[in-house]
């Protein structure tokens, strides 16, 4: 069982997620010192966005910071993230990011590396199953969300 | 001058950023067909908010939609795109990004043609004066969002 806390607010948000009907992606943001800056999930469904995925949702919560902050900072998913959130942890220049699960989909993972962010992978199997009856119940949705047809 | 719909749209929502003192940079998203699908300019000042770029304001105005309506889509941008905004357009995997100018930044242009993108840079003189103009007078707000210190 995990213990990070980062890690475990990342999950509890994606359970928020499932429970809402909505994409069971979480994400959190903890500083250097393990203050977490900001939590969120997907919204997609629960607010008709297009943008709104986990770590979006959770630099918009986390709010305006300076680039120092954002240096030393982990940003924690539930799932690998796509190219778009895989480019905010880039532009922002976070320090490592934490991956609940990768067997569902693999995003930027790579491209974090060669941009020098480190990536850990937990292989988490709630956060695997949280995606597995997802996409059982809504495939089109989870498709709309990763812009697959 | 430019005469091209989808640019003169981003053109207009960098000037509206500018006149609401925010980061004066615009976007617009154009279907294969011409049809403005959705509009926006970087809301950092107006909302704090840390994910609002022009483009994903673009994005989320223009909501929720299949796959297949990106795929033939133009983001148009009055200023190169940063990590975040590229990975939104690689992840929907829009055809085409038209950038206002890249003197003031240069964002993922290169990664966008590696991803199969069409890039096009317009060398536009009004968007290189907005940007000019808003980096005299607020330095700190335009480091911040694009995370350098
Ligand atoms: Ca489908
Ligand atoms: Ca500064
Ligand atoms: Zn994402
Ligand atoms: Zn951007």
């Amino acid at each position: 069982m995990e213990t990070d806390p980062g890690f475990i607010a990342a999950l509890e948000e994606a359970r928020k997620g499932a429970a809402e009907g909505g994409v069971p992606i979480g994400s959190a943001l903890v500083a250097a010192d393990g203050t977490i800056l900001g939590r969120g999930h997907n919204m997609r469904l629960q607010k008709g966005s297009a943008t709104l995925h986990a770590e979006i949702s959770t630099f918009e919560n986390a709010g305006r910071l300076p680039a120092s902050v954002y240096r030393g900072a982990t940003c924690y998913t539930t799932l690998s993230p796509c190219d778009m959130c895989t480019g905010s942890c880039v532009m922002y220049k976070v320090k490592r990011v934490v991956i609940g699960e990768n067997e569902t989909f693999v995003g930027g993972e790579e491209y974090l590396k060669q941009r020098g962010i480190e990536v850990v992978v937990l292989k988490n199997k709630e956060c695997q199953e949280l995606m597995k009856k997802f996409i059982a119940e809504k495939p089109e949705e989870w498709n709309e969300d990763i812009g697959e047809p």
